[in-house]
């Protein structure tokens, strides 16, 4: 069972979600801009694909895939989240519904509520909105999900399925980086891939993709050789590693980090990074962890924020709840 | 719960262990020779003092803890290994038994045979030698150890928590590889470590471990930035990024891969390659990936083959067995 989507629109998805530009340089030269990746077109393009299947699975006699998404609390960004969630759900013909649990909810509570929907054979899909309250422990929320419902792929089983490169449930934003590195055509083979962040659900599953044997079974493996680069990998290395990368992937939410001069001319720049910034005119705005406007200029292609990663994420969730589905519905059949 | 060995007798430990001399350069200059981090003199150190732990815990009246190796077929190899960890067990205090099977076994005979070892509370480790005949998939027969008794540390279960950085049973080779990095003080946090080859049951756990956050539960973590190179990493490629490391992990089964000239002087090269080759006179010797007697003239600190990495994995082998008997008590009594 390999996890690779339908590559049939690829060539009109290239042409339409792939811009480049020229810029007139210091010394009144023409010269290329880096090609964006455009995420939110290529989401669009994706969830088409798989409203087109999910039809399908209807109409041959299937429910439609169920997913049910937990939020404890009132932090406005999860709202967010799961409401944008929730939408893309509704527009691929999943059919979504939030939970939502004041936080003064019981760790036990909830494990209680995770655990029906366990039981639930109408459920496919379960995720559990992120940050849980302080009061709960987030590892043992993440394993109480059934590993086959688990589409935000944070389960210990789904980690070492990954991590053994076998068939299993992905997170979503390494999912939507893996995604984008194929749709987008961006060699990886034999090729230097840089990292920068180490964390579980993003960074580490990035890394372990990106590192891994293609031949082996889950298909997701890209034969980069892979530098994971974290907050303390030293400024000059993080540059140097960096200068020498043909993919930097960063995940770090720290504005800015990767300069023009830490990228070689016509790499790959993947900006998982988000983060909320006020500017000098008092607005707020969504930021990556790429000076983009600089590295646009030495990149061969770069992922903008917003629009990049964020809009692939919520697809490849899509991706994940359709896929659990499919694969339970195999599991009670067989 | 912290996997941390107790430290006491480090300090004579390096007294003994590391040794380092001079040699005369083609110039007539005394050198110094990296120091040779000696294996098999840690690894009795090791097994003396769990032999010491063990018999406390007999004494306080838990029975011994109890390995069961299971072989199937008749490959000198893996006989001889298996032989050398029930040596190895009987000498710590372990209770420890062979279960040789003919290599006509099928598949659900040995999954059946495994069941019956996960249900016997008598049994604390299970370990099947690798590699097992081709008519049975070794993914499915590793998986069929109960995580608790896994003391190779290759279930599924165990791999995730370990890619999580919770505790858990670490495969013993990367668990050796980890333990010498600390028993000799080779400086890990924000220096860059290379890890070459990237198999699931040695590099990439080792690569694990090197870069993940000390602070974290298992407390394994080491804080290097790490760079995972494998057999599709361009050799110029190899090559610069073994110069740019301050430590070398390399596990390829590759003889003479790693070339004095690829290393940084003062680097530590840790070699987990092991391979037996004949040499000019016709005789047949183990060696590992490093071009020994050059790089010992430029490293800093480096393993031999044999006594190096490999007594040590026996010596981890027994302490993930005594830690599995541990828990398991902890289990049943609470």
């Amino acid at each position: 069972m390999r996890q690779i989507l339908c590559y049939s629109l690829v060539s009109s998805l290239l042409k339409s979600t792939m811009r480049s530009h020229t810029y007139i340089d210091s010394l009144g030269s023409a010269r290329m801009m880096a090609q964006v990746l455009d995420g939110k077109s290529l989401a669009k393009d994706i969830k088409d694909e798989l409203k087109l299947k999910i039809q399908e699975w209807v109409n041959r006699g299937h429910r439609a895939p169920s997913l049910k998404c937990i939020i404890v609390g009132d932090d406005p960004a999860s709202h967010t989240y799961v409401k944008n969630k929730v939408e893309a759900a509704k527009y691929v013909g999943i059919d979504a519904e939030t939970i939502k649990y004041e936080d003064t909810l019981t760790e036990a509570e909830l494990i209680n509520a995770i655990k029906e929907l366990n039981a639930d054979e109408n459920v496919d899909g379960i995720l559990v909105q992120l940050p849980v309250p302080e009061t709960m422990d987030e590892r043992k929320v993440c394993n109480t999900v059934a590993p086959k419902k688990d589409v935000d792929g944070f389960h210990i089983i789904n980690v070492g399925q990954l991590c053994l490169d076998m068939p299993t449930i992905v997170p979503a934003t390494a999912l939507a980086v893996i995604e984008m590195l194929k749709r987008f055509k961006i060699e990886t083979f034999g090729r230097n891939a840089v990292v920068v962040g180490r964390s579980k659900n993003v960074g580490m599953p990035i890394a372990m993709m990106l590192h891994s044997d293609k031949r082996h079974d889950s298909g997701l493996g890209m034969d980069a050789t892979v530098t994971i680069c974290h907050r303390y990998t030293p400024k000059e290395q993080l540059e140097s590693f960096c200068r020498n990368a043909d993919i930097i992937v960063t995940a770090t939410g720290i504005p800015s980090l990767i300069k023009a001069d830490m990228v070689k001319p016509g790499a790959t720049v993947i900006d998982v990074g988000i983060t909320r910034i006020t500017d000098e005119q008092g607005k707020t705005k969504l930021v990556g962890d790429v000076d983009y406007d600089e590295v646009r200029k030495v990149a061969g292609a770069l992922t903008p924020v917003p629009g990049g990663v964020g809009p692939m994420t919520v697809a490849m969730l899509m991706h994940n709840t359709f896929q659990a589905a499919q694969r339970l519905r195999d599991t009670t059949t067989n």
